[in-house]
């Protein structure tokens, strides 16, 4: 059971992004620059982010990617569902109702106590990731890092 | 994020045997007829249990498989970690530390606060695994499954 490695990327630069100013933008090669990270890649993957509603892409010269909404509403499930989806972990194929001990379709209208259990596991963590938005790890992260983000991640040309 | 196909095989298995009488057993094979799982993939993934200290094995013509503890004690954390491993899905490869952004060492000494939040979210994933335990997977059946998983699952030959 792995996240793909992008994950981290994606949140690292959701929460940079959050750090801009209102309006401001940081590009796909800027931020890869900034994490030093394949470029082609990490653009395709803030696609999905834009796709999710969690970045707005801008085009144009001064064009890149900003937050969609405030870093209030953005939570780290919005990021890590974009990045891998949202289907849980654990698939149900309902062995129950196949081979020798099947129980017959009428013992089967209820979701299997099992499969029931494995969703409210992925429930807990959902419900953990939707829990923390951009605002809450800005708020835990030292006071002059914003002003440092800002400045460094708009160094380098777009 | 995705768990083995094998954690569905593990949990009904255990869960089967849960139901056996003190001291009974079932082989790998009965167990991969019962489900109409393939038997030799099936039989080494139980010893992953074994090892866990969830299942015993035992030989000889009336050997096989039984609970290592009660069916109070065994949660299904310990049968998904023993199929999967206990790693964590989400990997932090510290990429704060990486690129033009790259975080100075002395402003690295407490755990990245994404990664933490990551961390938060995967042990809410295994508490409520660990809140878990066969005899609650057995109190939810309804009463006369028991009986007729005892019944069909050794009558089948070792």
């Amino acid at each position: 059971m792995k996240l793909p490695v992008s994950t981290e990327w994606l949140l690292h630069c959701a929460a940079s992004l959050a750090q801009l100013e209102p309006g401001a933008t940081a590009s796909a090669a800027q931020l890869a620059d900034y994490y030093d990270l394949p470029a082609p890649y990490l653009a395709k993957q803030l696609q999905s982010l834009v796709k999710a509603g969690v970045l707005a892409a801008t085009t144009g010269p001064r064009g890149g990617f900003r937050l969609a909404r405030a870093a209030t509403e953005v939570t780290l499930l919005q990021i890590v569902e974009a990045v891998d989806g949202a289907s849980a972990p654990y698939e149900c194929r309902e062995i129950r109702r196949q081979g020798r001990g099947a129980l017959p379709p009428e013992q089967c209208q209820e979701t299997c106590v099992i499969a029931a259990k494995m969703a409210e596991a992925h429930e807990a963590w959902r419900g953990s990731l939707a829990g923390v938005t951009l605002a809450d790890i800005i708020a835990s992260i030292p006071e002059w890092v914003p002003a440092r983000t800002r400045s460094l991640l708009t160094a380098q040309p777009r």
